[in-house]
């Protein structure tokens, strides 16, 4: 078994979380990180998950992967079950590392992934308490990984981990109907209408995009076609496609929210 | 007297403040670090601070110092006398670094530690303003700490900080009585009745919590012991007993807030 | 032509956006530099500008240049016209680099500097979104640029950047006219009155502060010179003048907010 030199660089670790900037709560994750894995780069990938929701965690997540370099470990702490026994994980696939509890944040990364309960107490902090198990257990298990210890030390294998549902669109007799999944900090309503899956449907100018009441948003390539505050939608950073005001915020100047309903309609 | 070698690695530096991070506050003062100390890590601890409230940073630096690596310089600027003649600190304790300003931020930390007076412009901007020694004086102490100046190069010792007091459970005809210290992001209300001193009361069975109007806080384990939205009272990540809602906001689902009392009653 | 070597460390990279934090947007940004540079030092200047607000962006940015160390990037992401035919610009000057949209953020950065248009498509990611250039485009620059490569690389020089107007306080038969250039976390309100240029005619007294309605606002070195909650001006950290409350927040208490009028009027 082999454990990374003292010399080598530890990898980056990318934090998700649900804890907010305000209190100390992250900053004493990366007090304990630097502690067990000095100089490993610390990326905040988002502390304002909203609190407990672990769809949403699950979400930005699996939008954020791919753009990491090879090994980064994700320390994703969005917790309800904090204290209880739920189990918490360390996944490694596709070249990265997870860390985090068991409740469905890591429901896409179980296929071709080995995953391990961590069990083995010699990579924790001393005293587990029961309601910070980022700091006393999740951050010190991301440290180690970033500094080479093979998954495989932390605890057995997990063949049963929690899987939740996948929103995808359904089909009906007009076209599709989805869900806004996310909205964003300028107000965009973002779908689960994926551009590999849509793209030509909405090129093909047979659909058109419809929120309830039969409200029309125009399909484009870039904000700028339409005149400032006027709606629009467009496949976005998300890869998938969103709902916008161009210029403006759709989230504020709609009454549209997520989870509510989006539909391809046939023209 | 020894200085680092250009070879070493600097140590980290970790941020306290009450800036926020609209502004370019923080940056800046990074900015200065980084000329100063290129390659120092640092670590946000928290930049929300309620303006000018030193008790409440305070607080969250004691809840922190114990997760941070040896040689770690805390850069706290909570500084409602700027530009005064409130002194400037620096301090040595514990393995650890303090910087700051004299106001009773560090109240807690001047047993056993050397503290001085930041008074050699060598290690200070050439200008310093009336309104910014986060960026002109504490940041640069800070690095040059980070580098391994020794502290008693910065200025001559202090032999008379300023010490607030501390709140503390007093002992009265049915219990005890203490005050919320704090309330986090998720709205839980951290008090002053310490594990420590107070888990064998709340473990006994013999004491019950409850805040104004009698209302009962039942002491659990972990949150999940209770019904979502329910009261209980559980010893959290900040070794304290705090007043919670599982699953919910007890900040915002109740009128309780910082400094209000907390009661530990004879059932 | 020299490229660093690869044992050399990349300079640091300090971002400012209107992204906000809440989103994974700036987290991939980092993902996406330290998959080309690992090991840049990253530093947050803010991520608060208010939406598409190109000229907060160029006021925070000039007004800390000075504090980064030589060869630090400046990834700026203001961007409205993203996905338009607006140009994206990378500049050297003073020892910098800045990387960002041709929209006006860089209007006071090409005096003596040079500036190419991002074409060269060997710096960029594969395939360019019309909504997210940050990541796409302006992060893989940023992050090729603090490996050392050199601007001429990256597209043909630029003659003709878009160069925004500069509030600049004008002369009028009482004094001078200036306006709040920016508001801060603290609720002081900064003015486009230097330092540089005001501060003999503040200090010789013949001059004083005043807002709409003949509200007088005393010059003073330091807030405590006024009692908590009064009104005063200082120069402050942006080495302008700034309209504050004593330990109070002027922009919450008075009606005054940025663009609004400011006077110098003789005694």
């Amino acid at each position: 078994m082999r454990v990374m030199d003292e010399s080598d660089t530890p990898s980056p670790i990318c934090l998700l979380t649900d804890f907010g900037i305000a209190d100390n709560y992250v900053g004493v994750m990366k007090g304990v990180i630097q502690s067990i894995a000095p100089g490993a780069p610390m990326i905040d990938l988002t502390h304002d998950i909203a609190p407990q929701n672990v769809s949403e965690g699950r979400f930005l997540l699996e939008k954020s992967i791919s753009y990491f370099p090879p090994k980064t470990v994700f320390l994703c702490v969005v917790d309800p079950g904090v204290g209880t026994d739920r189990r918490g994980l360390a996944i490694s696939g596709s070249e990265k590392f997870f860390v985090g509890p068991d409740n469905g944040l890591f429901s896409d990364r179980f296929r071709k992934s080995d995953a391990v309960v961590l069990q083995n107490p010699d990579y924790r902090l001393p005293s587990l308490s029961n309601t910070f198990h980022g700091r006393d257990l999740f951050a010190p298990t991301a440290a180690h990984l970033s500094r080479g210890l093979p998954i495989s030390n932390l605890g057995p294998s997990c063949s049963d981990p929690i899987i939740l549902e996948s929103s995808v669109p359904m089909k009906n007799e007009t076209g599709w109907i989805a869900q806004v999944q996310y909205t964003d900090h300028f107000g965009n309503l973002v779908t689960s209408f994926s551009i590999e899956e849509f793209l030509p449907q909405l090129r093909s100018g047979e659909f058109r995009v419809e929120t309830e009441g039969g409200v029309h948003w125009p399909f484009v390539t870039t904000y700028g076609e339409v005149p400032p505050s006027e709606r629009c939608s467009v496949f976005g950073g998300f890869a998938s496609l969103e709902l916008s005001l161009n210029l403006g915020n759709a989230a504020v100047e709609t009454s549209l929210k997520t989870g509510d309903p989006v539909y391809l309609r046939k023209c």
